[in-house]
């Protein structure tokens, strides 16, 4: 009863028609694809997620990974499937081209990972970790580590991990207690014990690269005190092969509400060999580089996962029969009901402009990486930095609201394992829990990129915003939209100034009203996605997309300001 | 992790201090209990839920069902506990005194409802649809049916199941098909295929008697040829007891998202005995007594288990060390963190008016039963017939919003399975979905209950929590919840007006927006909730109880506003 087909017009319309990426790639040289090279990137992704991946999906759910004295075992149909995909080239997606990379666009692969989350969430977590792992190596590894890893990071012969939490630290970090003791030739030996590490162990790829956070002898205690290492399972040879088994282990693996065909691993580390990685005491720092690309993925994941729930109870809607709308009238599809219309509705409305935020954030990774404008580049990065905490916590929210209104279409056969729609629940619920959790995202919102850069990102976007709804105001048939744009952003503007003023006085006020004010910020920028999209809509999708775009308004919009409501309420 | 202690202070309070339901009780007669009584056998029930049931919850759920060759096993310890169980009384709480019930008041009996779903929703659902089946027979049956049935199923030596569903007739009962032919001695012979009957197969009792849905020959279309029969598992021979096996398999039991320690039957009747129950052709119209209350049971699924997960996520936050809530101090307990906090007082505030609506809603039930005046027990029966969809959907709903929060509390280790927490999201959904799915009941409340009823019922509700809320305002610690909640009533008011008013020129408008009026009706009358909880709280309780009516007032009921918004774009 699962459907998916991925959105591929809905996908090439919000990247090239409402954001124009086509013609800003070109602006930035040759290596960038133009637009007919990227949409068949994408329907090649489309075709892999669709007929590999996703036929993997309830079966690998059912089956899950089985532990056996240190190996762990993926479901049928996983270890083939993984060799596939990587040997079609997907896991150098966005890499760097010296080390066999792709080079392709932040604001494409982000639409790769959604399908690939649509699909089968569970693979996309090996995939996804592997892509954040080369990009960390890439970004602050010695030239030599770049040269033995990357390549077969990118071939997907080798996986990655990021091994942080310890039973102590979740999230926080700064408890950790793994050790890092100096060894010759420039190595470490890491010893300690790491839990909830995705992929840690499994039989997908030949070797598999922990980056995993630990402390040089004498360290200062809290995060200061933290470094970066990478510890292979396998030791490389003089040959740069997997040769000898290093000393990390698996000692168990995590039996999970969801993503059950994803390993959730509990590592020890005995001495085992390590290579810093970076600056000494700046490990938490370089992490952030990978933990900041895995939380923009597991945006994706929310989004993913309620492209399929609303596909799936979309054709299920269309089919099945259950009384009349109006007496008299014989049994209708439910589609026609109007509480089922509703929900499907909902799920279209936050899936649309949740698309189109994951685009936008995607080509503001692109302007920081391939702009030539300096001060572009760094808006662009101060932009990123306000909006990964909105992405994450946003469409992972949404992502769960979207897969339980999915499950309430299909009445009690939607709770029943073998339709697969309850499936997309339990795998949906753990976005919302890992890499921060939504409310860590929230605080780091407001303290960190909103209150802590005195609202300097956060005012570029206002003005972007408020001169794109002026602009806008004028258009008859998006007048409606515009004006329930404005007001809400005057009021997530007025939410802003009245946090930052009373924060000075209430220590704990930021903290109280973080997730309130992410809320607030998630649906206003939503409106303004959907005044985007309304406005580039071709003159196909123009009724649909102003429906929709109207519903949300009509419907979703108006709880920014109960949201807006609440927080001025902390006085 | 899962703690779970019976809020049995609360309980008496909001029954006898909040409500005095112990005068009301007094003013009927002597058969129902005093304070004393009750408040032992709530103490007792607290004991056999902390003690019986909530250490067979996590294992239930482990194990689950089996189903082999027609029979059902349910998990290990179950069979014993619900024999144990019935022996102490539990099974006929609520029945009538002339077969062996105890005659206790809804009120009472509804608290013991949401003790048995906070310890084991599983095991709950045996006992609730027996007593459901139980009050059917006694409502609608013949005395000789009623004389051979109730004593065992009030003994729990039987139990009950509500045969609705088929394939083809989920939530349009019109639709179904099952057939009942005439035979000899007032007879029928039953057959067709019931799907999703909860505990249609097991081994906790001696017999299982089934309510069935069916058609008589020649019956017209649709919901008016509905009948209702009486099937036993075992046809009863000439001494009573249970004899020859009837015609009535279990061909399958269904593999859940949760709920899974309660069996979900597919059934085959081929020419099984059945007697006739009530008046041929208002078999629909009978069903409803059961269907009535098992909504009000329900509402309590959703409420006991957002309480254990309330207890659970507390207790977790009390003892969970992570980060400091201001720079400098040392780590704190994640209670100390605003945004647990307000996960915490979230759960707190759903959960005490919810609490509140249940008792309030059975005491309906209750006059409607025992007052001695006619036109009391008339207003009464229309308080339960409007509240009802409010209660089953609002309840729920909230019940895995909290059961959500609960785990989020809990960070990774709310995504592991030992820990429990993740059941109890599992286990909560369900209840959104049966005894008619939330959007079925939210269709109820405006179209039958507010429309339908021109507003009678509904204006009779308004007036009794207008009058509360001024007689209130004046009080100054209650000052300002008084007003919110008369806000938010002249909101629900001039919202009902205004669907009154434009329904009759718009067919699908209360279909569209249905959901949204219950939510802003739960909304409303959770604000009177809590401004009685707050009035009648005593001086031990009082600061605590202004603290969370305040945190529902500020930070919850605001969207009720957004909800009455989002009604009025729909014109």
């Amino acid at each position: 009863m699962i459907h998916y087909k991925a959105p591929l017009q809905n996908i090439h319309s919000i990247l090239f028609d409402t954001f124009g990426l086509d013609q800003q790639w070109a602006s930035w040289g040759d290596e960038l694809p133009d637009r007919d090279l990227a949409e068949s990137i994408l329907e090649e992704a489309a075709k892999i997620c669709q007929n590999l991946l996703l036929p993997l999906n309830q079966s690998g759910d059912a089956q899950g990974c089985r532990f056996d004295n240190g190996t762990v075992t993926t479901p049928d149909g996983f270890s083939e499937a993984f060799r596939t995909y990587a040997a079609s080239g997907w896991c150098g997606l966005g890499g760097n081209p010296e080390y066999g990379g792709q080079n392709l666009p932040k604001s494409l692969t982000l639409m790769v990972d959604e399908m690939l989350y649509a699909a089968n969430p569970s693979f996309a977590l090996y995939s996804v970790l592997s892509s954040g792992a080369s990009l960390l190596i890439d970004c602050h590894a010695s030239e030599s580590l770049k040269q033995q890893y990357l390549p077969a990071l990118y071939e997907g012969r080798w996986t990655g991990t990021m091994c942080l939490t310890e039973a102590q630290a979740g999230s926080d970090l700064g408890a950790i207690i793994t050790r890092a003791e100096p060894a010759d030739n420039d190595q470490y030996k890491i010893s300690g014990n790491k839990i909830f590490i995705t992929g840690g162990e499994h039989d997908l790829s030949d070797n598999i690269i922990h980056l995993v956070l630990a402390r040089l002898p004498g360290a200062p205690a809290g995060s200061k005190g933290i470094s970066l290492f990478l510890v292979p399972k396998f030791v490389l040879g003089d040959d740069g092969n997997p040769d000898q088994r290093n000393g990390v282990q698996c000692i168990g693996i995590e039996s999970k509400m969801g993503i059950k065909a994803s390993s959730t691993c509990q590592l020890q580390f005995d001495d085992a060999t390590g290579y810093l990685v970076g600056t000494p005491g700046r490990g938490l720092n370089h992490m952030f580089t990978m933990m900041n690309e895995e939380r923009l993925s597991i945006a994706t994941q929310g989004l993913g996962i309620a492209e399929t729930g609303y596909q799936s109870s979309l054709a299920y809607a269309q089919e099945r029969v259950q009384s009349q709308v109006a007496p008299g009238s014989a049994s209708d599809t439910i589609i026609e009901h109007p509480d089922v219309k509703r929900m499907l509705q909902t799920q279209q409305a936050l899936n649309g402009a949740g698309r189109a935020l994951a685009a936008y954030i995607g080509n503001q990774v692109d302007i920081s990486r391939f702009s030539h404008d300096a001060i572009e580049k760094e808006d662009a990065g101060k932009m990123v930095a306000l909006l990964t905490p909105v992405a994450k916590s946003f469409l992972t929210d949404n992502g769960i609201d979207c897969a339980v209104l999915a499950q309430q279409i299909f009445g009690g056969h939607g709770y029943i394992r073998e339709t697969g729609v309850e499936q997309l629940v339990r795998d949906a619920r753990i976005a919302q829990i890992y890499e921060g959790t939504n409310g860590i995202q929230a605080l780091d919102l407001i303290s960190r990129k909103v209150l802590g850069d005195k609202l300097a990102g956060y005012q570029k976007l206002h003005k972007e915003i408020d001169e794109f709804i002026q602009s806008k105001k004028e258009t008859q048939e998006l007048n409606t939209i515009a004006v329930a744009a404005g007001q809400a952003l005057v009021e997530l503007d007025d939410t802003t100034r009245w946090i930052a003023e009373h924060n000075s006085k209430n220590q704990t006020l930021a903290g109280a009203v973080a997730s309130e004010y992410l809320q607030l910020f998630g649906l206003t920028i939503y409106s303004y996605f959907w005044l985007r999209l309304a406005d580039s809509s071709d003159d196909v999708d123009k009724t649909s997309t102003l429906e929709t775009a109207t519903f949300f308004i009509k419907h979703l919009l108006p709880h920014s300001h109960a949201f807006a409501h609440s927080i001025q309420s902390e006085a």
